[in-house]
Protein backbone atom coordinates (compact mmCIF):
# COMPACT_ATOMS: atom_id res chain seq x y z
CA UNK A 1 0.00 0.00 0.00
CA UNK A 2 1.74 3.39 -1.27
CA UNK A 3 0.18 6.40 0.46
CA UNK A 4 3.85 8.20 0.86
CA UNK A 5 2.48 12.73 1.02
CA UNK A 6 5.18 14.87 0.63
CA UNK A 7 5.78 17.73 2.78
CA UNK A 8 5.13 20.04 0.45
CA UNK A 9 0.91 18.60 0.90
CA UNK A 10 0.02 19.78 4.00
CA UNK A 11 1.31 23.55 5.73
CA UNK A 12 0.88 25.08 9.12
CA UNK A 13 -1.32 27.93 10.14
CA UNK A 14 -1.99 29.71 13.45
CA UNK A 15 -5.75 30.04 13.99
CA UNK A 16 -8.25 31.02 16.46
CA UNK A 17 -10.00 28.07 17.66
CA UNK A 18 -13.75 28.88 18.87
CA UNK A 19 -15.93 26.59 21.39
CA UNK A 20 -18.90 27.40 22.25
CA UNK A 21 -18.89 28.49 26.41
CA UNK A 22 -14.91 28.29 26.05
CA UNK A 23 -14.24 31.24 24.39
CA UNK A 24 -11.38 31.84 21.46
CA UNK A 25 -7.52 30.44 21.94
CA UNK A 26 -4.79 30.92 19.91
CA UNK A 27 -3.70 27.29 18.16
CA UNK A 28 -1.74 25.50 15.54
CA UNK A 29 -3.62 24.06 12.35
CA UNK A 30 -2.27 21.77 9.93
CA UNK A 31 -3.52 22.91 6.57
CA UNK A 32 -4.09 21.03 3.40
CA UNK A 33 -1.97 22.40 0.50
CA UNK A 34 -3.53 23.40 -2.31
CA UNK A 35 -1.55 24.79 -5.81
CA UNK A 36 -2.35 24.63 -9.04
CA UNK A 37 -0.79 22.27 -11.78
CA UNK A 38 -0.28 22.89 -15.45
CA UNK A 39 -0.77 20.06 -17.37
CA UNK A 40 1.68 20.36 -20.78
CA UNK A 41 1.36 17.35 -23.74
CA UNK A 42 4.36 17.14 -26.28
CA UNK A 43 6.06 14.59 -28.57
CA UNK A 44 9.35 14.61 -26.64
CA UNK A 45 12.29 17.61 -27.83
CA UNK A 46 13.04 16.42 -30.76
CA UNK A 47 9.31 16.66 -32.61
CA UNK A 48 8.92 19.86 -34.53
CA UNK A 49 5.32 19.90 -33.13
CA UNK A 50 4.65 22.98 -30.36
CA UNK A 51 3.91 21.82 -26.55
CA UNK A 52 0.66 22.79 -25.10
CA UNK A 53 -1.18 23.77 -22.25
CA UNK A 54 -4.11 21.07 -21.42
CA UNK A 55 -5.71 21.97 -18.39
CA UNK A 56 -4.32 23.40 -14.88
CA UNK A 57 -5.89 22.46 -11.72
CA UNK A 58 -6.06 23.44 -8.57
CA UNK A 59 -4.34 20.39 -6.71
CA UNK A 60 -2.50 19.26 -3.58
CA UNK A 61 1.39 18.84 -4.39
CA UNK A 62 2.36 15.14 -4.49
CA UNK A 63 2.08 12.44 -7.12
CA UNK A 64 1.93 14.81 -9.64
CA UNK A 65 2.81 12.51 -12.57
CA UNK A 66 0.40 10.10 -11.78
CA UNK A 67 -2.18 12.77 -11.61
CA UNK A 68 -1.17 13.82 -15.21
CA UNK A 69 -1.29 10.03 -16.05
CA UNK A 70 -4.83 9.79 -14.79
CA UNK A 71 -5.82 12.96 -16.04
CA UNK A 72 -4.59 12.28 -20.04
CA UNK A 73 -6.39 8.67 -19.46
CA UNK A 74 -10.03 9.78 -17.95
CA UNK A 75 -10.50 12.28 -20.06
CA UNK A 76 -9.51 10.67 -23.02
CA UNK A 77 -6.74 12.02 -24.09
CA UNK A 78 -4.46 8.53 -24.51
CA UNK A 79 -5.95 4.98 -24.53
CA UNK A 80 -3.25 3.34 -22.52
CA UNK A 81 0.21 3.59 -21.23
CA UNK A 82 1.95 2.49 -24.23
CA UNK A 83 0.53 5.85 -25.57
CA UNK A 84 2.49 7.84 -22.53
CA UNK A 85 6.34 7.67 -22.73
CA UNK A 86 6.70 9.57 -19.84
CA UNK A 87 6.24 12.73 -17.52
CA UNK A 88 8.36 15.01 -16.48
CA UNK A 89 8.60 18.62 -14.46
CA UNK A 90 9.04 20.54 -17.53
CA UNK A 91 12.89 22.02 -17.84
CA UNK A 92 11.85 25.31 -19.63
CA UNK A 93 10.03 26.50 -16.46
CA UNK A 94 12.20 29.78 -15.44
CA UNK A 95 10.38 30.76 -12.31
CA UNK A 96 11.76 28.67 -9.30
CA UNK A 97 8.15 28.66 -7.44
CA UNK A 98 6.35 27.51 -10.87
CA UNK A 99 9.08 24.68 -11.59
CA UNK A 100 7.29 21.97 -9.49
CA UNK A 101 3.65 23.30 -10.78
CA UNK A 102 4.11 22.26 -14.14
CA UNK A 103 4.18 19.06 -16.02
CA UNK A 104 4.96 17.81 -19.09
CA UNK A 105 3.27 14.19 -20.65
CA UNK A 106 5.40 13.01 -23.32
CA UNK A 107 3.13 11.03 -25.97
CA UNK A 108 3.55 8.32 -28.62
CA UNK A 109 4.01 10.16 -31.68
CA UNK A 110 0.94 8.58 -33.31
CA UNK A 111 -0.81 10.34 -30.58
CA UNK A 112 -3.27 13.10 -32.10
CA UNK A 113 -3.86 16.27 -30.05
CA UNK A 114 -6.87 17.42 -31.29
CA UNK A 115 -6.83 20.82 -29.89
CA UNK A 116 -10.56 22.11 -31.21
CA UNK A 117 -11.91 18.89 -29.93
CA UNK A 118 -10.10 19.40 -26.67
CA UNK A 119 -11.53 23.00 -26.18
CA UNK A 120 -14.75 21.23 -26.42
CA UNK A 121 -14.02 18.39 -23.77
CA UNK A 122 -12.97 20.62 -21.20
CA UNK A 123 -15.51 23.41 -21.79
CA UNK A 124 -18.00 20.31 -21.38
CA UNK A 125 -16.24 19.33 -17.96
CA UNK A 126 -15.41 15.92 -20.12
CA UNK A 127 -18.91 15.47 -21.19
CA UNK A 128 -20.44 16.48 -24.74
CA UNK A 129 -24.02 17.63 -25.67
CA UNK A 130 -26.06 19.20 -22.98
CA UNK A 131 -28.40 16.90 -21.79
CA UNK A 132 -26.95 13.81 -19.23
CA UNK A 133 -28.71 11.51 -22.38
CA UNK A 134 -26.29 12.83 -24.73
CA UNK A 135 -22.88 13.04 -22.13
CA UNK A 136 -23.53 9.21 -21.57
CA UNK A 137 -24.08 8.70 -24.84
CA UNK A 138 -20.67 10.55 -25.61
CA UNK A 139 -18.94 8.27 -23.39
CA UNK A 140 -20.26 5.49 -24.75
CA UNK A 141 -19.02 5.90 -27.93
CA UNK A 142 -15.88 7.16 -26.93
CA UNK A 143 -12.76 5.23 -25.32
CA UNK A 144 -15.25 3.40 -22.08
CA UNK A 145 -13.86 0.10 -22.05
CA UNK A 146 -16.45 -2.81 -21.08
CA UNK A 147 -16.87 -3.50 -17.68
CA UNK A 148 -16.81 -7.61 -16.67
CA UNK A 149 -20.58 -9.04 -16.59
CA UNK A 150 -19.43 -12.27 -15.16
CA UNK A 151 -17.85 -10.30 -11.73
CA UNK A 152 -16.29 -9.64 -9.40
CA UNK A 153 -18.81 -10.59 -6.50
CA UNK A 154 -18.66 -9.03 -3.19
CA UNK A 155 -19.74 -9.98 0.33
CA UNK A 156 -22.83 -8.05 1.03
CA UNK A 157 -20.61 -7.47 4.66
CA UNK A 158 -17.25 -6.67 3.10
CA UNK A 159 -18.67 -2.94 2.54
CA UNK A 160 -19.28 -1.79 6.03
CA UNK A 161 -15.38 -2.28 6.35
CA UNK A 162 -14.19 -0.17 3.60
CA UNK A 163 -14.44 3.27 4.67
CA UNK A 164 -12.68 2.56 8.12
CA UNK A 165 -9.83 0.73 6.18
CA UNK A 166 -9.95 4.09 4.04
CA UNK A 167 -9.51 6.41 7.01
CA UNK A 168 -7.18 4.06 8.45
CA UNK A 169 -4.38 4.67 5.73
CA UNK A 170 -5.44 8.42 5.04
CA UNK A 171 -2.87 10.28 6.48
CA UNK A 172 -3.22 13.56 5.51
CA UNK A 173 -6.75 13.65 6.39
CA UNK A 174 -6.28 12.87 9.49
CA UNK A 175 -4.15 15.80 10.31
CA UNK A 176 -6.33 18.28 8.17
CA UNK A 177 -9.89 17.16 7.69
CA UNK A 178 -9.15 18.69 4.11
CA UNK A 179 -8.32 15.80 1.88
CA UNK A 180 -11.02 14.25 -0.58
CA UNK A 181 -9.46 10.22 -0.73
CA UNK A 182 -9.96 7.56 -3.64
CA UNK A 183 -8.96 4.21 -2.43
CA UNK A 184 -8.35 1.17 -4.98
CA UNK A 185 -9.47 -2.36 -3.04
CA UNK A 186 -9.35 -6.04 -4.12
CA UNK A 187 -13.31 -7.42 -3.93
CA UNK A 188 -12.13 -8.95 -0.50
CA UNK A 189 -11.74 -5.73 0.26
CA UNK A 190 -7.61 -5.63 0.96
CA UNK A 191 -6.68 -1.66 0.39
CA UNK A 192 -4.58 -1.71 -2.76
CA UNK A 193 -3.78 2.01 -3.25
CA UNK A 194 -4.69 5.68 -1.88
CA UNK A 195 -4.63 8.91 -3.25
CA UNK A 196 -5.59 12.33 -1.56
CA UNK A 197 -6.14 15.60 -2.62
CA UNK A 198 -8.38 19.07 -2.15
CA UNK A 199 -10.11 18.05 -5.50
CA UNK A 200 -12.21 15.13 -5.21
CA UNK A 201 -11.73 14.17 -9.44
CA UNK A 202 -8.13 14.74 -8.99
CA UNK A 203 -7.74 11.96 -5.72
CA UNK A 204 -9.27 9.62 -8.09
CA UNK A 205 -7.09 10.99 -11.26
CA UNK A 206 -3.78 10.14 -9.17
CA UNK A 207 -5.33 6.76 -8.37
CA UNK A 208 -5.92 5.51 -11.53
CA UNK A 209 -2.79 7.31 -13.11
CA UNK A 210 -0.48 5.17 -10.47
CA UNK A 211 -2.49 1.91 -11.57
CA UNK A 212 -1.84 3.04 -15.18
CA UNK A 213 1.85 3.70 -14.63
CA UNK A 214 2.30 0.33 -13.21
CA UNK A 215 0.78 -1.33 -15.89
CA UNK A 216 -2.45 -2.62 -13.98
CA UNK A 217 -5.74 -1.34 -16.20
CA UNK A 218 -8.03 -2.72 -16.64
CA UNK A 219 -9.01 -2.61 -13.13
CA UNK A 220 -11.90 -5.43 -13.24
CA UNK A 221 -10.88 -6.76 -10.35
CA UNK A 222 -10.97 -3.73 -8.40
CA UNK A 223 -13.82 -1.73 -5.94
CA UNK A 224 -13.21 2.02 -5.76
CA UNK A 225 -13.86 3.86 -2.49
CA UNK A 226 -14.73 7.65 -2.97
CA UNK A 227 -14.84 9.92 0.34
CA UNK A 228 -17.34 12.56 -1.10
CA UNK A 229 -20.43 12.09 -3.05
CA UNK A 230 -20.78 10.31 -6.57
CA UNK A 231 -21.35 12.69 -9.63
CA UNK A 232 -21.22 11.87 -13.21
CA UNK A 233 -17.63 12.69 -13.57
CA UNK A 234 -16.70 9.98 -11.47
CA UNK A 235 -18.27 7.44 -13.07
CA UNK A 236 -17.10 8.36 -16.42
CA UNK A 237 -14.02 8.39 -14.30
CA UNK A 238 -13.84 5.12 -12.97
CA UNK A 239 -15.32 3.13 -16.29
CA UNK A 240 -12.63 4.09 -18.73
CA UNK A 241 -9.77 2.65 -16.23
CA UNK A 242 -12.55 0.02 -15.62
CA UNK A 243 -13.52 -0.66 -12.45
CA UNK A 244 -16.65 -2.60 -11.78
CA UNK A 245 -17.77 -1.22 -8.40
CA UNK A 246 -17.75 2.31 -7.04
CA UNK A 247 -18.36 2.97 -3.48
CA UNK A 248 -19.54 6.42 -2.24
CA UNK A 249 -19.09 7.86 1.29
CA UNK A 250 -21.89 10.25 0.24
CA UNK A 251 -24.86 10.16 -2.04
CA UNK A 252 -24.92 9.63 -6.01
CA UNK A 253 -26.48 12.07 -8.64
CA UNK A 254 -29.14 11.08 -10.77
CA UNK A 255 -27.06 11.04 -13.38
CA UNK A 256 -24.28 8.98 -11.74
CA UNK A 257 -27.27 6.63 -11.07
CA UNK A 258 -28.23 6.20 -14.69
CA UNK A 259 -24.12 6.41 -16.41
CA UNK A 260 -23.78 3.49 -14.33
CA UNK A 261 -26.64 1.58 -15.18
CA UNK A 262 -25.96 2.11 -18.71
CA UNK A 263 -22.24 1.26 -17.93
CA UNK A 264 -23.07 -1.59 -16.18
CA UNK A 265 -21.03 -0.51 -13.23
CA UNK A 266 -22.41 -1.08 -9.41
CA UNK A 267 -22.54 1.92 -7.88
CA UNK A 268 -23.13 1.94 -4.11
CA UNK A 269 -23.73 4.98 -2.17
CA UNK A 270 -24.00 6.60 1.58
CA UNK A 271 -21.43 3.79 2.31
CA UNK A 272 -20.96 4.71 6.09
CA UNK A 273 -22.62 3.72 9.68
CA UNK A 274 -23.03 0.05 9.00
CA UNK A 275 -25.25 0.51 5.90
CA UNK A 276 -25.22 1.66 2.43
CA UNK A 277 -27.57 1.71 -0.65
CA UNK A 278 -27.08 -0.17 -4.02
CA UNK A 279 -27.69 1.98 -6.77
CA UNK A 280 -27.54 0.04 -9.86
CA UNK A 281 -26.41 -3.73 -11.11
CA UNK A 282 -26.71 -5.14 -7.38
CA UNK A 283 -26.09 -8.29 -8.99
CA UNK A 284 -22.40 -8.13 -7.75
CA UNK A 285 -23.71 -7.63 -4.11
CA UNK A 286 -23.74 -10.82 -2.75
CA UNK A 287 -25.19 -11.29 0.77
CA UNK A 288 -23.56 -14.03 3.13
CA UNK A 289 -25.28 -17.21 2.37
CA UNK A 290 -24.87 -17.09 -1.41
CA UNK A 291 -21.43 -16.73 -1.26
CA UNK B 1 -36.32 33.48 2.59
CA UNK B 2 -36.19 32.48 -0.87
CA UNK B 3 -35.44 28.48 -1.83
CA UNK B 4 -37.81 26.77 -4.00
CA UNK B 5 -36.25 24.10 -6.26
CA UNK B 6 -38.34 23.19 -9.09
CA UNK B 7 -39.40 19.56 -9.47
CA UNK B 8 -36.06 18.89 -11.85
CA UNK B 9 -34.56 18.85 -9.20
CA UNK B 10 -34.52 15.76 -7.80
CA UNK B 11 -35.88 12.24 -8.99
CA UNK B 12 -36.64 9.07 -7.74
CA UNK B 13 -35.02 5.82 -7.79
CA UNK B 14 -35.40 1.97 -6.50
CA UNK B 15 -32.33 1.33 -4.36
CA UNK B 16 -31.59 -1.57 -2.84
CA UNK B 17 -31.01 -0.91 0.79
CA UNK B 18 -28.01 -2.80 2.87
CA UNK B 19 -27.97 -2.66 6.86
CA UNK B 20 -25.09 -4.67 8.74
CA UNK B 21 -27.62 -7.42 10.23
CA UNK B 22 -30.59 -7.07 8.60
CA UNK B 23 -29.98 -7.48 5.18
CA UNK B 24 -30.83 -5.90 1.63
CA UNK B 25 -34.53 -4.75 1.65
CA UNK B 26 -35.55 -2.77 -1.55
CA UNK B 27 -36.77 1.02 -1.29
CA UNK B 28 -37.32 4.38 -2.97
CA UNK B 29 -34.95 6.70 -2.78
CA UNK B 30 -34.88 10.45 -3.77
CA UNK B 31 -31.75 11.96 -6.10
CA UNK B 32 -29.94 15.03 -6.63
CA UNK B 33 -30.42 15.73 -9.93
CA UNK B 34 -27.01 16.89 -12.45
CA UNK B 35 -27.59 17.87 -15.70
CA UNK B 36 -25.43 19.95 -17.68
CA UNK B 37 -25.53 23.53 -18.28
CA UNK B 38 -24.09 24.75 -21.35
CA UNK B 39 -23.88 29.09 -21.04
CA UNK B 40 -23.21 30.79 -24.18
CA UNK B 41 -22.91 34.84 -24.59
CA UNK B 42 -23.89 36.95 -26.83
CA UNK B 43 -25.05 40.76 -27.46
CA UNK B 44 -28.71 40.24 -28.16
CA UNK B 45 -30.49 39.29 -31.50
CA UNK B 46 -29.66 42.31 -33.90
CA UNK B 47 -25.77 42.73 -32.93
CA UNK B 48 -23.57 40.96 -36.09
CA UNK B 49 -21.33 39.53 -33.09
CA UNK B 50 -21.67 35.71 -32.91
CA UNK B 51 -22.67 33.78 -29.60
CA UNK B 52 -20.29 31.79 -28.19
CA UNK B 53 -19.88 28.66 -25.64
CA UNK B 54 -18.91 29.87 -22.63
CA UNK B 55 -18.80 26.80 -20.37
CA UNK B 56 -20.48 23.92 -19.68
CA UNK B 57 -20.94 22.58 -16.19
CA UNK B 58 -22.71 20.02 -14.53
CA UNK B 59 -25.48 21.54 -12.22
CA UNK B 60 -29.10 20.69 -10.61
CA UNK B 61 -31.62 22.03 -12.68
CA UNK B 62 -33.31 24.97 -11.05
CA UNK B 63 -32.28 28.58 -10.81
CA UNK B 64 -30.40 29.02 -14.00
CA UNK B 65 -30.37 32.64 -15.10
CA UNK B 66 -29.02 33.09 -11.47
CA UNK B 67 -26.12 30.50 -11.71
CA UNK B 68 -25.08 31.70 -15.27
CA UNK B 69 -25.61 35.44 -13.73
CA UNK B 70 -23.27 34.58 -10.90
CA UNK B 71 -20.60 32.54 -13.36
CA UNK B 72 -20.26 35.84 -15.39
CA UNK B 73 -19.48 37.72 -12.72
CA UNK B 74 -16.99 35.75 -10.79
CA UNK B 75 -15.43 34.90 -13.95
CA UNK B 76 -14.87 37.95 -13.99
CA UNK B 77 -16.93 38.26 -17.74
CA UNK B 78 -19.05 41.10 -16.61
CA UNK B 79 -18.07 43.17 -13.52
CA UNK B 80 -21.64 44.43 -12.65
CA UNK B 81 -25.50 43.70 -13.42
CA UNK B 82 -25.70 46.93 -15.81
CA UNK B 83 -23.00 44.95 -17.79
CA UNK B 84 -26.01 41.99 -18.50
CA UNK B 85 -29.18 43.24 -20.02
CA UNK B 86 -30.77 39.39 -19.65
CA UNK B 87 -30.54 35.81 -19.76
CA UNK B 88 -32.79 33.18 -21.11
CA UNK B 89 -33.03 29.63 -22.52
CA UNK B 90 -31.33 29.78 -25.40
CA UNK B 91 -34.22 30.04 -28.87
CA UNK B 92 -32.33 28.27 -31.26
CA UNK B 93 -31.64 24.69 -29.60
CA UNK B 94 -34.02 22.06 -31.52
CA UNK B 95 -33.64 19.37 -29.27
CA UNK B 96 -36.41 18.71 -26.77
CA UNK B 97 -34.42 17.30 -24.30
CA UNK B 98 -31.93 19.82 -24.34
CA UNK B 99 -33.79 23.27 -24.28
CA UNK B 100 -33.41 23.62 -20.90
CA UNK B 101 -30.01 22.51 -20.37
CA UNK B 102 -28.81 25.82 -22.92
CA UNK B 103 -28.41 29.84 -21.47
CA UNK B 104 -27.71 32.52 -23.36
CA UNK B 105 -26.83 35.87 -21.36
CA UNK B 106 -27.25 38.86 -23.46
CA UNK B 107 -23.79 41.41 -22.35
CA UNK B 108 -23.86 45.19 -22.74
CA UNK B 109 -22.43 45.92 -26.00
CA UNK B 110 -19.66 47.39 -24.29
CA UNK B 111 -18.25 44.43 -22.71
CA UNK B 112 -15.84 42.48 -24.62
CA UNK B 113 -15.54 38.59 -24.57
CA UNK B 114 -12.30 38.07 -25.50
CA UNK B 115 -12.28 34.36 -26.21
CA UNK B 116 -7.97 33.63 -25.92
CA UNK B 117 -7.99 35.07 -22.23
CA UNK B 118 -11.65 33.22 -21.81
CA UNK B 119 -9.80 30.24 -22.88
CA UNK B 120 -7.09 30.49 -20.89
CA UNK B 121 -9.77 31.77 -17.88
CA UNK B 122 -10.97 28.52 -18.28
CA UNK B 123 -7.97 26.01 -17.84
CA UNK B 124 -6.96 28.07 -15.37
CA UNK B 125 -9.89 27.22 -13.27
CA UNK B 126 -10.15 31.46 -12.37
CA UNK B 127 -6.79 31.15 -11.30
CA UNK B 128 -4.00 32.56 -14.14
CA UNK B 129 -0.28 31.37 -13.86
CA UNK B 130 0.86 28.40 -12.16
CA UNK B 131 1.44 29.44 -8.95
CA UNK B 132 -0.64 29.74 -5.87
CA UNK B 133 1.00 33.49 -5.22
CA UNK B 134 0.04 34.17 -8.81
CA UNK B 135 -2.96 33.14 -8.66
CA UNK B 136 -3.86 35.37 -6.18
CA UNK B 137 -2.07 38.19 -7.33
CA UNK B 138 -3.82 37.82 -10.52
CA UNK B 139 -7.23 38.12 -8.85
CA UNK B 140 -6.21 41.26 -7.01
CA UNK B 141 -5.33 43.01 -10.16
CA UNK B 142 -8.32 41.90 -12.13
CA UNK B 143 -12.25 42.38 -11.01
CA UNK B 144 -11.84 42.25 -7.77
CA UNK B 145 -13.73 44.64 -5.08
CA UNK B 146 -11.85 46.20 -1.88
CA UNK B 147 -13.59 44.11 1.32
CA UNK B 148 -14.83 46.78 4.04
CA UNK B 149 -12.13 47.48 6.66
CA UNK B 150 -14.49 49.03 8.63
CA UNK B 151 -16.81 45.74 9.92
CA UNK B 152 -19.24 44.20 9.34
CA UNK B 153 -18.55 42.66 13.00
CA UNK B 154 -20.30 39.52 14.43
CA UNK B 155 -20.75 38.15 17.63
CA UNK B 156 -18.28 35.13 18.09
CA UNK B 157 -21.72 32.92 19.60
CA UNK B 158 -23.68 33.59 16.01
CA UNK B 159 -21.35 31.73 13.91
CA UNK B 160 -22.46 28.36 15.72
CA UNK B 161 -26.35 28.88 14.59
CA UNK B 162 -25.34 29.29 11.20
CA UNK B 163 -25.60 25.45 9.90
CA UNK B 164 -28.43 24.52 11.81
CA UNK B 165 -30.22 27.60 10.31
CA UNK B 166 -29.20 26.53 6.69
CA UNK B 167 -30.00 22.63 6.90
CA UNK B 168 -33.31 23.92 7.63
CA UNK B 169 -33.62 25.50 4.67
CA UNK B 170 -32.13 23.24 2.88
CA UNK B 171 -34.95 21.90 1.12
CA UNK B 172 -33.69 19.34 -1.88
CA UNK B 173 -30.77 17.70 0.56
CA UNK B 174 -32.55 16.84 3.29
CA UNK B 175 -34.08 14.53 0.78
CA UNK B 176 -31.32 13.24 -0.95
CA UNK B 177 -28.48 13.81 1.11
CA UNK B 178 -26.45 15.10 -2.05
CA UNK B 179 -26.65 19.04 -2.15
CA UNK B 180 -24.14 21.17 -1.52
CA UNK B 181 -25.27 24.50 -0.27
CA UNK B 182 -24.25 28.18 -0.33
CA UNK B 183 -26.47 30.65 2.11
CA UNK B 184 -26.04 34.27 3.03
CA UNK B 185 -26.76 35.49 6.58
CA UNK B 186 -27.11 38.52 7.62
CA UNK B 187 -24.12 39.69 10.52
CA UNK B 188 -26.95 38.99 13.04
CA UNK B 189 -27.17 35.65 11.24
CA UNK B 190 -30.39 36.39 9.91
CA UNK B 191 -30.60 33.48 6.53
CA UNK B 192 -31.43 36.09 3.71
CA UNK B 193 -31.06 33.77 0.96
CA UNK B 194 -29.89 30.28 -0.08
CA UNK B 195 -28.97 28.03 -2.72
CA UNK B 196 -28.43 24.47 -3.58
CA UNK B 197 -26.24 22.57 -6.12
CA UNK B 198 -24.45 18.95 -6.97
CA UNK B 199 -21.33 21.53 -7.57
CA UNK B 200 -19.96 24.11 -4.87
CA UNK B 201 -18.82 26.45 -7.34
CA UNK B 202 -22.69 26.34 -8.56
CA UNK B 203 -24.41 26.56 -5.26
CA UNK B 204 -22.01 29.71 -4.54
CA UNK B 205 -22.28 31.18 -8.17
CA UNK B 206 -26.63 30.88 -7.85
CA UNK B 207 -26.71 32.75 -4.66
CA UNK B 208 -23.89 35.35 -5.79
CA UNK B 209 -26.21 35.22 -9.41
CA UNK B 210 -29.26 35.99 -7.35
CA UNK B 211 -28.02 39.03 -5.39
CA UNK B 212 -26.33 40.65 -8.20
CA UNK B 213 -30.22 40.37 -10.11
CA UNK B 214 -31.48 41.93 -7.28
CA UNK B 215 -28.88 44.51 -7.72
CA UNK B 216 -27.95 43.83 -4.18
CA UNK B 217 -23.88 43.99 -5.07
CA UNK B 218 -21.29 44.24 -3.36
CA UNK B 219 -22.66 41.82 -0.13
CA UNK B 220 -20.58 44.01 2.39
CA UNK B 221 -23.07 44.07 4.94
CA UNK B 222 -23.04 39.46 4.50
CA UNK B 223 -22.09 35.97 5.68
CA UNK B 224 -21.31 33.15 3.62
CA UNK B 225 -21.85 29.73 4.93
CA UNK B 226 -20.95 26.92 2.37
CA UNK B 227 -21.51 23.14 3.59
CA UNK B 228 -18.02 21.74 2.09
CA UNK B 229 -14.58 22.40 2.35
CA UNK B 230 -12.96 26.14 1.12
CA UNK B 231 -11.23 26.39 -1.73
CA UNK B 232 -9.45 28.97 -3.69
CA UNK B 233 -12.25 29.26 -6.45
CA UNK B 234 -14.62 29.76 -3.14
CA UNK B 235 -12.49 32.65 -1.65
CA UNK B 236 -11.99 34.49 -5.20
CA UNK B 237 -15.76 34.40 -5.47
CA UNK B 238 -16.74 35.06 -2.52
CA UNK B 239 -14.43 38.18 -3.10
CA UNK B 240 -15.68 39.04 -6.29
CA UNK B 241 -18.79 39.62 -4.72
CA UNK B 242 -17.43 41.42 -1.79
CA UNK B 243 -18.70 38.83 0.55
CA UNK B 244 -16.46 39.60 3.83
CA UNK B 245 -16.93 36.94 6.28
CA UNK B 246 -16.71 33.20 4.74
CA UNK B 247 -17.65 30.11 6.90
CA UNK B 248 -17.06 26.89 5.50
CA UNK B 249 -18.56 23.36 7.46
CA UNK B 250 -15.44 21.54 6.06
CA UNK B 251 -11.52 22.39 6.20
CA UNK B 252 -10.19 25.16 4.03
CA UNK B 253 -7.16 24.88 1.81
CA UNK B 254 -3.51 26.45 2.12
CA UNK B 255 -4.57 28.29 -0.47
CA UNK B 256 -7.82 29.63 0.42
CA UNK B 257 -6.39 30.96 3.79
CA UNK B 258 -3.59 32.82 2.29
CA UNK B 259 -6.06 34.47 -0.33
CA UNK B 260 -8.51 34.96 2.24
CA UNK B 261 -5.23 37.17 4.32
CA UNK B 262 -4.22 38.97 0.96
CA UNK B 263 -7.84 39.76 0.35
CA UNK B 264 -8.80 41.18 4.01
CA UNK B 265 -11.39 38.21 4.29
CA UNK B 266 -12.25 36.86 7.39
CA UNK B 267 -12.81 32.66 6.52
CA UNK B 268 -14.08 30.16 9.22
CA UNK B 269 -13.26 27.01 8.58
CA UNK B 270 -14.93 23.56 10.26
CA UNK B 271 -18.08 25.49 11.92
CA UNK B 272 -19.82 22.43 13.03
CA UNK B 273 -20.15 20.94 16.92
CA UNK B 274 -20.33 24.02 18.63
CA UNK B 275 -16.52 25.05 17.45
CA UNK B 276 -14.80 26.98 14.74
CA UNK B 277 -11.91 27.98 13.54
CA UNK B 278 -10.74 31.32 12.61
CA UNK B 279 -8.15 30.95 9.68
CA UNK B 280 -7.63 34.88 9.03
CA UNK B 281 -8.52 38.61 9.88
CA UNK B 282 -9.97 37.42 13.05
CA UNK B 283 -10.94 41.10 14.00
CA UNK B 284 -14.56 41.06 12.67
CA UNK B 285 -15.47 38.18 15.36
CA UNK B 286 -16.09 39.49 19.20
CA UNK B 287 -16.68 37.75 22.06
CA UNK B 288 -19.75 38.94 23.84
CA UNK B 289 -17.81 41.03 26.32
CA UNK B 290 -16.66 43.62 23.24
CA UNK B 291 -20.50 43.89 22.02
Amino acid sequence: MQAFLPPTSYEYATVQKVTAGHGITSATDVLAAEEPLEIRVGYGPTDAREHRTLAITMRTPGHDFELAAGFLLTEGIIRSRQELNGVLYCPDVTKEEERENVVRAELATSVPVDLPRLERHFYTSSSCGVCGKTSIDAVHASSCPVLPTDGPYLAASIIHELPERQRAAQEVFEQTGGLHAAALFSPTGELRLLREDVGRHNALDKAIGAALLAEQLPLHDTVLLVSGRASFELVQKAAVAGIPVLAAVGAPSSLAVQAAHNFGMTLLGFVRQQRYNIYSHPWRIKSEMNL
